[in-house]
């Protein structure tokens, strides 16, 4: 070795170089790695949310359609790799004129960087199949990642892409507490219409910030009270807390006809569990829209109607939060008056992160 | 009057408030009320940017397929409607996968209130040509009204409606300053790009914020320092102030060849007008991605050559912006790492605010 000519030496390395850099991208069925955000594993297939024994159960059939769509869901794992990339396959290539088709069918990948998970990037959807670099030119340390999938859409397939001289393995440490989930449940503005990127969902915000599992039972326009989804939502009796954020997608005459009933139903199985009623958030366009306003305040007078209810019935563990600084005071936190953006996302984050640690606590 | 039965005046009231509700919506083209954002009115129609006699000499047909997006450009008017309605037709239907709809072709509302412009409800565009009611419900009160127009396509017609039992009107009270405007050149993010609605645009924003005109002169990908953009530029000898935002889209050779003849173009018409100099933001992603995390050091050095080299040359009026605070610093206000959400303009509109008011104190 002593006696290589410097030319060949440079060549070596130059050669050496080259294969590092354009090494070939191994895919590995992400169905190797843990995956969080959901409710049971005993569903149809591994990316959706609703469990099987529901398929023909549910009140309508969108509740079903809408519990194959991915969000809350995030998978772990390990690597090495200067570069992630990803393959996927979405189910119905949904398409809205108000959220991005990133945020409705793209994917987001974290990595855990100073104490913190960090924004990598986010993958950008092609159509039905994708295959994309997330990321190139990293350091080839070992990280701890976090790939959240598709808010609006269901994945039939999905495979992760690291250098074929990097290794993929489960995560190495945990940093997201799957013990005590917290479990949400809710509408369209649950389900994460309209962060621009599935990572910026409230669920999905609050699962990065507060290093808890999260599990995302929204159901856009769907969020109506129905009893099966209790029903589901009450075999978590691990649950840390369940949060109740219905109200948007119910009149008053449902919230009263209906509310106590749910909460029976997550009681039975559930008696301490903390429960938290969160009222609708207060539309910016209910500053002009009279009737939208009217109709804001008296369903969530009509909800606060039930929580004092169920407190005068004796539940100490029930807990409640009032829409007015859900989301910007400046009228600015949404796509269309109704549906958050990540600006309006990171704001109800905050507060529900600051009451959720003062019930928690 | 006196002796009208009282189910008879009931009846008439009730008659007077199903005319109000039923009132048909009356539409008036968009032509008759004034526009602001433009950096000259000698366009080959009216909703775009850029002047009719560079048609066959911009230096890449992009740049004059991109003067005819709307970004920046908004329509002011007056009504004492209780809704407000409009049909529009855009250019080019454009679609993307990181940017929604609304905010590539959608219209944007909002109305002077409490001293500020307060965000109405946006206008969710439905393919190349769309009708629809952005707010309705209000009280008939006399108000002003600023409608932002696309960010990435062109209008080809536009008609606000009202209710047949209101008005509307030129604006009563001309909020924005339109004496001395702030032209701004630079790339896609300049544009808007990606914004989830018009009003959400950086220069949009200040527009709002300031009380001042921006005009908006961002080229998505062809912010390249083109010398006939600066002539187009130049021409506006009421500026208050140029912005100069293009690192983004030229690399570090290019900042070093075509910098200071861009500026002297300017120069020759604007002698003391001040001109402040962004860098580029720095992406989320090149936490992880060294060679774009050079890349950015390396323009945004170069870029800070030339403004130090334009001083020592004796320009008493150059400003300069560093990136390091343009956007959120958790690294959450980009789609993708490069293109800003509402969370990331929302924060360089604030950081450029604070600047500008430094500058033109």
């Amino acid at each position: 070795m002593k006696y290589l000519s410097s030319t060949l030496f440079i060549t070596i390395i130059f050669l050496t170089l080259s294969i590092c850099t354009d090494a070939q991208i191994v895919y590995t069925d992400a169905s190797k790695f843990p995956l969080i955000g959901k409710i049971t594993t005993e569903t149809e297939t591994r990316y959706e949310r609703l469990p099987t024994y529901l398929k023909d159960k549910v009140s309508r059939p969108a509740i079903w359609t809408l519990g194959k769509n991915t969000s809350g869901l995030a998978v772990l794992f390990n690597s090495n790799s200067t570069s992630i990339s990803a393959k996927w396959e979405v189910l119905n290539n949904v398409k809205m004129n108000h959220m991005t088709d990133t945020g409705i069918k793209g994917l987001d990948l974290y990595c855990w960087k100073d104490n913190q998970w960090q924004f990598v990037r986010s993958a950008r959807p092609e159509g039905k199949v994708t295959e994309q670099v997330i990321i190139s030119n990293m350091t080839a340390e070992e990280r701890e990642y976090m790939l959240f999938l598709p808010l609006y859409d269901g994945v039939s397939s999905l495979s992760i892409g690291v250098d074929s001289t990097a290794f993929i393995a489960l995560p190495g440490i945990l940093y997201t507490d799957v013990e005590n989930p917290i479990v949400v449940y809710g509408t369209s503005i649950t389900q994460g219409g309209c962060a621009t990127r599935p990572g910026m969902s409230y669920t999905n915000i609050l699962t990065r910030w507060m290093n808890r599992e999260f599990i995302n039972l929204g159901f856009s326009g769907n969020g109506q009270l129905d009893y099966e989804i209790a029903e589901v939502m009450a075999q978590r009796k691990d649950a840390g807390l369940f949060i109740l954020d219905f109200v948007p997608n119910v009149d008053e005459a449902k919230i009263k006809e209906r509310t106590k009933h749910f909460v029976n139903i997550i009681r039975k199985k559930n008696p301490l569990t903390p429960i938290l009623f969160m009222e609708s958030i207060i539309y910016p366009h209910s500053v002009f829209d009279m009737q939208t306003a009217r109709n804001i305040v008296a369903k969530n007078a009509a909800l606060h109607t039930e929580f004092e209810t169920l407190k005068e019935d004796g539940d100490k563990n029930v807990y409640y939060l009032k829409g007015d600084n859900l989301i910007n005071k400046d009228g600015e936190g949404t796509v269309d008056g109704i549906h958050l953006t990540d600006l309006g996302f990171q704001h109800i984050a905050k507060t529900l992160m600051e009451k959720i640690n003062s019930i928690l606590q």
